[in-house]
This record gives structure tokens, sequence and C-alpha cells, in this order.
């Protein structure tokens, strides 16, 4: 089948830039950004570890996982037009041994998905609270930046209902909402223990926090070092060249879409 | 009176290194280190703002803070000859006009201390839960460097007692502790307004953790840049050359005391 027979209408086929894998977008739904590439390095995994992505969008969290040493990846999606377009580029990348795309609510998840069976869940949810800023007209991207459909709280329900004792949960998520971050896993008993903040420039706070807690564990954070997205000349730095793909950079550039606010 | 006369056997006199102020220290006991001076700058202070400073030590972030636009600073000291010493160290300065030393436990405060009135707290307190690592056969360095005779939250107890609505508590502490900081000092309702990392180097983990709550506020963090100690060559960055006056550095590496673990 040709590329193109994948896809409708409007819909587009990007580069993720690695392992030859494609990701089938919609210009008017939410694009997947840096956020997403930089859970998927941070995340630690096992070899054969069986991962939960809450709320996974276009599925591009998943496919990037199959670029590391993992068992199976189980992506879950409310919208069904969005799981859809997620299935159908697992299909594309023949990938459908390894990731599984569900299309299903994370805050009802008994009798779907089973408690304590896996051992790593990640998730890149909405960040805003209901009453913060301008919401996107667009159902899809408004549910995808802020917690219409899923809180913090039910995101971090969610995943200490999946993983296993000695699981891990990892998030990417806003600076701003670290102390209810620690808090509300530090009290599902997903214990905070890995944290890294991206920062746009060394002299600029961090506009990303990613975080990884285990479940179980005793208290004990460590902080990585900052990671820096841009040099003072506007280029890249070395860390960031390292996680980051060259064809999706120049894609984001082409594109001109939201890949750091 | 000649400085020497204000010391007792053992003791030194230091210079800060700004405005003049000296400081009686005793070589068996803790000496301040960076953390205090970097506290001192980080707190945000408005003119004529009452402070307190929880387990002063050698009263070095007092008499720092008189260098900045402050109305009173009460220091409060468990060991008697502790606050004796940093009493002194007022006197010879003659800030006893802006600065209190107060002999106390600061897990008693009622009647000693009003609640409520102050607009600033502040804090360096031990780090390190009993149970956690070596601790010195020194008392006053064991109590300044375990939880002996103050936990975590009988500080943020403490603070949440004098500090008035809208006051701020700053705190210097272990990032490896954020998570139990940050929630505790949210469940006290000295919500975490402002973070900021210090880094020994730009590619290391943080060793010091600056953080300062509001009294009744909306959650939210600010965090801001990284602070980073030393350039790759192992001089001192600008931004801590700023905050770091030049005689403390020498007399640091003179002495060869714990200034950056």
């Amino acid at each position: 089948m040709e590329h193109k027979d994948w896809l409708q209408p409007k819909e587009r086929l990007d580069d993720l830039g690695i392992n030859g894998l494609k990701i089938i977008q919609h210009p008017d739904e939410f694009c997947f950004s840096l956020d997403a590439v930089l859970l998927s390095h941070f995340v630690m995994l096992r070899p054969g570890d069986r991962v939960v992505d809450l709320g996974t969008g276009t599925g591009v969290m998943p496919l990037l996982l199959t670029t590391r040493d993992v068992g199976s990846v189980t992506g879950i999606e409310l919208d069904r037009q969005i799981s859809e377009r997620a299935a159908r580029s697992v299909a594309l990348n023949y990938l459908q041994d390894k990731v599984t795309i569900l299309q299903g609510d994370l805050r009802q998840l008994k009798g779907v998905l089973a408690a304590g069976a896996y051992e790593v869940v990640i998730a890149n949810p909405p960040y805003r609270p209901v009453g913060g800023g301008y919401i996107s007209p667009q159902a899809g991207i408004a549910r995808a930046c802020h917690e219409l459909t899923a809180t913090l709280q039910d995101v971090v329900a969610a995943a200490r209902y999946l993983v296993k004792y000695r699981g891990r949960f990892a998030m990417v998520h806003l600076p701003e909402r670290m102390a209810e971050i620690l808090s509300v896993m530090g009290a599902a008993g997903l214990e905070p223990k890995r944290l890294q903040l991206v920062h746009p420039h060394l002299n600029k706070g961090p506009n990303m926090l990613l975080v990884e807690g285990i479940r179980g564990a005793r208290p004990g954070l460590e902080v990585l070092p900052p990671l820096i997205v841009y040099e003072g000349d506007g280029s890249y730095t070395e860390d960031l060249l390292q996680y980051y793909p060259k064809e999706i950079r120049q894609m984001a550039v082409k594109e001109g879409r939201q890949m750091l606010r």
C-alpha cells in the first residue's frame, strides 16, 4: 500500500526522523511537540517492560518508545477519531505487534486494562486547569491543553491503578504546577524519584518539567542537571540535539508549530 | 573596645566582606556556608519588613539582612553558647537596634514570639533526617546538620505560626527532599511560589534548593533559572560573584571549610 493511501482528507504524513518511523497528523488537531520527544527519552525502561501511555493523542510516544528496548506499549485515547488515526499510524509502521491503541477513558480503566499489570506508565497530559487561559475552540486541541476530560488527579490515579509495585510513572508537565504534581504523586504512593527541568535558555526559568515516580519507593528525589534547549546564539544545545532527531526539528520549523512555548 | 576583646578562647573574627560586617565563629562549631549567603539574597524583602530567622546559628543571616532594607531581624537559636556568640557578633557590629538574638526553641514559640506578627520568616535548617548519614560527635554541628532538635515539619510549623497572612517563608534545603518540602509547606498553608536550584556545575544535578512560600497564596510556582556556581574551568560564575563577597570566598578557601558539597 502506498503511504498516501493511509491518509484521509487534510491529514499529512510526518517523518519522526528515527528508524524510518512515520506519523499521521491532522493540522487542525493537536500535533505532537518537544514535550513528547523529551518524555520518551526521559522515562527509564527495562527490556521487556510493558508500558501504558495515558492520553496518547497522535500515538507519538508509543511509536518513539519502539526505538528503545520495550516489551509492549498500549496507548489509550478518549477521542474516537484521534485514536483511530493513531492506530493507523501504528499500522502503517507495521508495529501492531508492539503497539496497541485503545479508544477509552483513563478515568474508567477497570475492566479495560488490568490493575497493577504494567512496569511503566507515561503521560503527557493536559497542562492547564479549566479556568486557566484561552481554551481552543478546536475540541481536540482544547482537550489536549486543558483539563476538560482528565485532571492531574485523574491521570495520577490512573497511573497508580495500572502500575505494579516498584513500577514507574513518568510525566511531562508545567513547572508552575510542580508543588501540586509532587504532592499528588506522593499522596498516591507514586513517590517522585527523578526530576529534570527543561529551560529554553540557561538564563530563563524552565517551561517544562519531567518527573518519574516509583510505586512504593522511599522518599528521596534525584534532580538532574537542567536541560537547556537553546544556546545563546539561538542554535540547539548539544544536549538537545542528542534527543531530538534532525528531521523533526526541520519539520517543526517548516510547519511553524508550537514546539517551545 | 578592640575587636579582639570581643573574642573568647579559640574564637576567631571573620569578615563578611560587605558593609564592614564582622562575625565571630568557633572552629569547632558549625561555621556558616554558601547556603546562608544565597538565602539572604534569595528572600524577597520589602522596606520595613520584620524578619525571624529560625535556628540562626552564628547569626550570619540576620547580619547579612541588615545590608538590605529590612525593619528588624530576630534570630532564634536553641544552643545557649551559640546564641550568646551570635549576640556578641551583633553587638560588635553595633546592630542591636536592628537585630535581636533570642535563645529559645523554635518548637515552643508561644509566649516567646507573637503569632502572625512577621512579614518574613527564613530558615537554613538541618538538612538530614536522623538516621541519614554520619552524625558529627560535635553537638553543635550535629544539631545544625541533622534533625535532632527540629524536623522539617517543626520548622515549617514555626514559620506558619510566626508569619502574617500574605507573609513569606524562605528556606534553603536539599533538592533530594524537594517533594517533601513542597508538600509540607503547601499543607501548612505556606504555598510555594518561588524556587531556585543551585548547581555546582551546569552539567551536575543541584546540591541546594531555595524556596519561598506565601501564606494564603494560590498555587502556582515560579521556578527561576538555575544558579550555577562554577564555570567549566573551576572559576566562579558571574551569577555567583554577584552574590558572594570576595572576602568570604577567600576565607572559605583559606579555611578549607565545607562551602560546597
